[in-house]
């Protein structure tokens, strides 16, 4: 790879185009469920009201056994990501790498230096010691990570915690694994600053709805507050955060989570019929990282089949031989292994 | 006035005593419309996508006759001020009061000094020539302002533009003002930067979905844009901002305005009744600034009485001796006045 890859490619411009089947976009098919569009419909009547965070603040931080004032409510985790580039001052900020690009895009926005940890496909995307150097004072990694599907074990990513060093986690796509046992949104006693951002967009369907969260020490959660525009958070979001952190919301999510990990089995072994297709490291996530020899072809006929996926090539690391499939359900996936087969070997 | 008066204060922190008659917050009643929150609901099936402004960009671009890249959607227009105070580098930045305080909070939370030009109430807060010193490379006003309620006309306003300055006009009230004479929307031949921000908070009552746009040169424009997180407005924001810009919802709003302005005399009349109140200046917009001696304890006998109304000495230029009424309905307006009299001389 030779082009600095645009960091501001993202997967929904792949499926602008009416009729394509999606699976560049890693959110959950047949969201939001019906009783939480009741949920979010109900509010549309009190709009004329500025919103108010407290009962969504104080339901997430019980959902992950947290004080109230180590949550921040945000406007998807892209606004969490552009609050920690401008409140933060790092000297040395380390994003590690294949994973999602806006972390870096908003550090560098705001006028930080950032350096490239590359975690090794040969290596199956795996944290190994020494990935990440003593120095850096910011490091910024994803759980499981996108595009990679990579889970790393809870232990090795707190061992990158440090005193002196705001270690900031990326749990996106945690909720997609059952029983979320990597996860440290609910940890609070390792060294250093560790945040932790989690998100309701992929599981409940709530891309267009701008909902998030940050975990992290209470000093630090006052900061980037400051740092936000006074009611950053719409009351509908509002009303999703507090309805998606009930135990039986939760209960859904990880019988979701179940169902995703079934079906992404079944990607994965349909795939280990493509020829030439290959996945490193073990996927995690509600997508699956694929290098494909000749996979930015592939990409423009599986668009003319009606089938859009997500280029690798925007990702530093990977490189015009990579794609993102999202998972979806096994009728779905057989019918898009069939086209990717047609599109690997064309007549 | 000694103290410095509390910025960050607004008008929905005196609401949250449940019960309460809201005079305080400037959010019309009624609202949003029945045909509105349809639209909004007709969006909840759709949240799994991520937003796409395109079409709400379109439409506010044509309710003002701009070009698209002249209008930028934001998360309210309080997101505006973050914006305007990041990506402006002024080095004299004048505010004009008495007015929201949130462009000056933002100014300074950007690090910038904000010198302020304060409005004269015996002079009707009139924008008198010389207010504003000529250095002054970015200056803030709000028309209608609030709390004052004044309209400045259109040229009083067009004259503060020159170039190498960049003149930003809070309009968030505009439209409560039938047929918008002093609005600097539509203009794009002035010198210098000019910069209108518009709300839809208040007449849609819209308060809780964040949603309000900037209107300004597109080189600006595309700068507010990138300091912006990815994707700023909400899918129902942006059906708000589509559905409120129609022929059809402007002429609601105009109606809505001259109810609006009937309302505002009743109340007007009414006030001339309480003893030692007076309006200064001539209110055109939804609320009314009043000075009434031992204003901060009439306040408080009116939340016993269940009214809340808002305070004055937040407001730089005011002091503790005024407060800020909304325009409500007659039947409203006049138990309201009962109960200020009963404030003004208790038993």
């Amino acid at each position: 790879m030779t082009a600095e890859p645009d960091l501001r490619h993202h997967g929904d411009a792949e499926v602008r185009t009416p009729g394509l089947v999606d699976l560049a976009v890693n959110v959950r098919t047949g969201t939001p469920p019906e009783w939480l569009r009741d949920r979010l419909a109900a509010t549309l009547g009190d709009l004329a009201a500025y919103p108010d965070p407290s009962a969504a603040r104080a339901a997430v931080a019980a959902r992950h056994r947290r004080p109230v004032d180590e949550v921040l409510l945000t406007s998807g985790a892209a606004e969490a990501f552009v609050l920690l580039a401008r409140v933060l001052r790092p000297r040395r900020a380390t994003v590690v790498h294949p994973q999602f690009t806006e972390p870096e895009a908003a550090l560098r926005d705001a006028g930080h230096t950032v350096h490239r940890a590359v975690l090794d496909a040969a290596d199956g995307f795996r944290l190994t010691p020494g990935a990440v150097p003593d120095e850096a004072d910011l490091v910024v990694i994803g759980n499981p990570t996108n595009p990679t599907s990579v889970l790393h074990p809870a232990e090795a990513v707190a061992a990158l915690a440090r005193t002196g060093r705001t270690l900031v986690v990326d749990e996106a796509f945690m909720d997609a694994v059952p029983g979320e046992p990597a996860s440290l949104a609910g940890t609070r006693d390792l060294p250093g600053q560790v945040v932790v951002l989690r998100s309701l967009t992929k599981t409940w369907g709530l891309a267009g709805l701008r909902i998030g969260y940050v975990l992290g020490p209470a000093a630090l959660i006052a900061e980037l507050a400051a740092a936000q525009p006074l009611w950053p958070v719409s009351t509908p979001a509002l009303a999703a955060a507090e309805a998606c952190s009930t135990p039986a919301a939760l209960a859904e999510a990880e019988d979701a989570a179940r169902l995703t990990a079934a079906h992404r089995e079944h990607l994965l072994k349909g795939l280990t019929d493509v020829p030439g297709a290959r996945v490193h490291g073990e996927p995690a996530a509600s997508f699956v990282l694929l290098r494909l020899p000749g996979a930015a072809e592939v990409r423009l006929r599986l668009r003319e089949a009606g089938y859009a996926v997500r280029r690798g090539d925007t990702f530093p690391g990977l490189g015009p031989d990579w794609l993102r499939i999202a998972v979806r359900d096994e009728r779905t996936t057989d019918r898009f292994l069939t086209a990717l087969a047609a599109a690997v070997s064309p007549a």
